[in-house]
């Protein structure tokens, strides 16, 4: 794997650091949210899809996206004068689809229940012989992409007195392992690898923490319905899995519930709307607090694209996907 | 009028800029988002509350606030160690009432169909000899401490290049006129008055742009029931009149659909929760969009503190106090 980080590209946007002092004071713990819901395209996918479409020699890229690395692609592709085609689940949120088409790029929508997400890559790939496929978690240049953030996060710690920096934790959403590889890799290439990292995985898609305590790489039959539609996917990249197996210090498996407390405590007491999926690092300090304590907690928000309906279902009580998407 | 500006105390945060790819495509303006959704206690009223409180002698201070100024003075106060009460009108968000409270602050309700703010405290003063009233937007130093907001845009300002600069706008919410006069005073201790401030304010409670038409100072006979509730006042403080009619350009006044517009538009192509007097500067540009066209347009968006259930409303379509609050 070719895993040399890049510079920030200035098409990329600083992360957001806010300190949120009711968070804080609600949990009892020193959370310090590093929040990519005001990235391009609304989430951290942008580091990875421009890194990605920039050091790739082919005009044309192909993705399977639940939609924010979709959008990212897209917007990345036409910033780049490419041609995109995103393959989505036709369960898809609205509002990420329209975004998708929004920034230019092709939409092909599949039913998850009935080929998989690499089978409809490989169906309409048939058609565009001259494309290439982008992986939105495994390819080493979005890898490489995402690790921009791990480099940010090591730049504000190299500000920390040693013994500060010592109590520092990074706390990250997991769905294919695009980002959490990435701020491993990333905090690797800044010097600073002895800073954990762990994960936050929703407990219905908890693929990633089964494959750490058996030590191997494990697929789930299929995509659960959780919440967090970002971290539904059965099974780690195959590179990710590489990266974290030797990094990532433990997975905390997140009940819905939790995710969607998480929502409400982070529009509540840090004024931050977040995409369930984004909020799962909050949702693992309210699943385990004890893991965190008289830590400096560095919690990876990773987006903020969400339904309105969704959400406002989320906000007024809704724990599960039955109750936050209404009825089928 | 001693209007010396200080430098931002420590205490302080720096605002949050935002440039919303999806709003400014969604709306064709080039707009720029000068977020104090993410100051302490979430509003820029910390601003003020924080120097009003350190420049005062006294160790006991009470104001009159809907909400966001009386979270920030009793967080300026705990941080001061001194002792604060916040008179609120009883149909404050709850959240409100009860943010006031956790940061060790007294809370007495009013009726304001009953009493007026002004009367409520006077009637509370009696009680507390030894203690000051703080107001919420019109005392000198309440100007001043907003006013470090508008050396912070100037500062940006001041990177520009001269043609650039010229295209400048900075669109502010008008309540009692504390920010928008702050704004005004900033930019000119920064050397930059020449660029417009333009007001929004809510057609139902459109006293500051009858007073600007007028030419005198107006005030309306009771509390407008608009969705923004921090712009609900039935007149400008005095010092803040005798700034914005020298210096305000000009003041939108902005009907209640488009104040719930402004709250969806920064939720779905922001990614910004904001409170509907937060986003009044968004309303603005949605009822007067031809006067922002061509122009580098900063919208400070002044506050995020909004009850859950009421936004949900305003997510799902709301338009008017009636249908975000629900039944009586």
């Amino acid at each position: 794997m070719n895993l040399t980080v890049p510079d920030r590209p200035f098409a990329v946007r600083p992360t957001t650091w806010i300190e949120p002092e009711r968070l804080r004071a609600a949990l009892g713990l020193r959370i310090t949210l590093v929040s990519e819901t005001f990235q391009r395209t609304g989430s951290f996918k942008f580091r990875a899809a421009f890194h990605r479409a920039r050091t790739s020699s082919a005009r044309h890229l192909i993705a399977a996206s639940s939609g924010n690395f979709g959008q990212a692609l897209a917007l990345a592709c036409r910033l780049l004068r490419k041609q995109a085609t995103i393959v989505m689940p036709s369960i898809s949120a609205r509002v990420k689809i329209e975004a998708v088409r929004g920034h230019g790029a092709a939409v092909e929508l599949t039913d998850v229940e009935k080929e998989s997400r690499e089978d409809g890559v490989a169906r309409i790939l048939a058609s565009f012989p001259e494309a290439e496929v982008a992986s939105a978690y495994a390819d080493p240049a979005v890898i490489a992409g995402n690790a921009t953030l791990g480099v940010e996060i090591a730049a504000r710690l190299s500000r920390f007195s040693p013994a500060r920096r010592r109590k520092a934790v990074v706390v990250v959403p997991i769905g294919g392992g695009g980002i959490s590889s990435g701020i491993l890799t990333g905090l690797e290439a800044a010097g600073l690898s002895e800073v954990p990292v762990v994960g936050a995985e929703p407990l219905l898609a908890n693929d990633a923490a089964e494959s750490l305590r058996r030590g191997e790489l494990v697929s789930h039959a299929g995509e659960a319905l959780s919440l967090a539609d970002g971290a539904r996917l059965p099974r780690l990249g195959g590179n990710n899995w590489t990266i974290l197996r030797e990094g990532i210090r433990a997975i905390v498996e997140v009940p819905e519930a939790q995710i969607a407390g998480a929502v409400r405590a982070l529009f509540t007491q840090a004024n931050l709307k977040a995409e369930p999926t984004g909020a799962l690092g909050i949702g693992a300090l309210l699943t385990s607090p004890e893991r965190f304590e008289d830590r400096e907690v560095f919690v990876v928000i990773t987006g903020g694209n969400v339904d309105p309906a969704v959400y406002s279902r989320i906000l007024t009580g809704a724990n599960s996907v039955a109750e936050a998407y209404g009825a089928p």
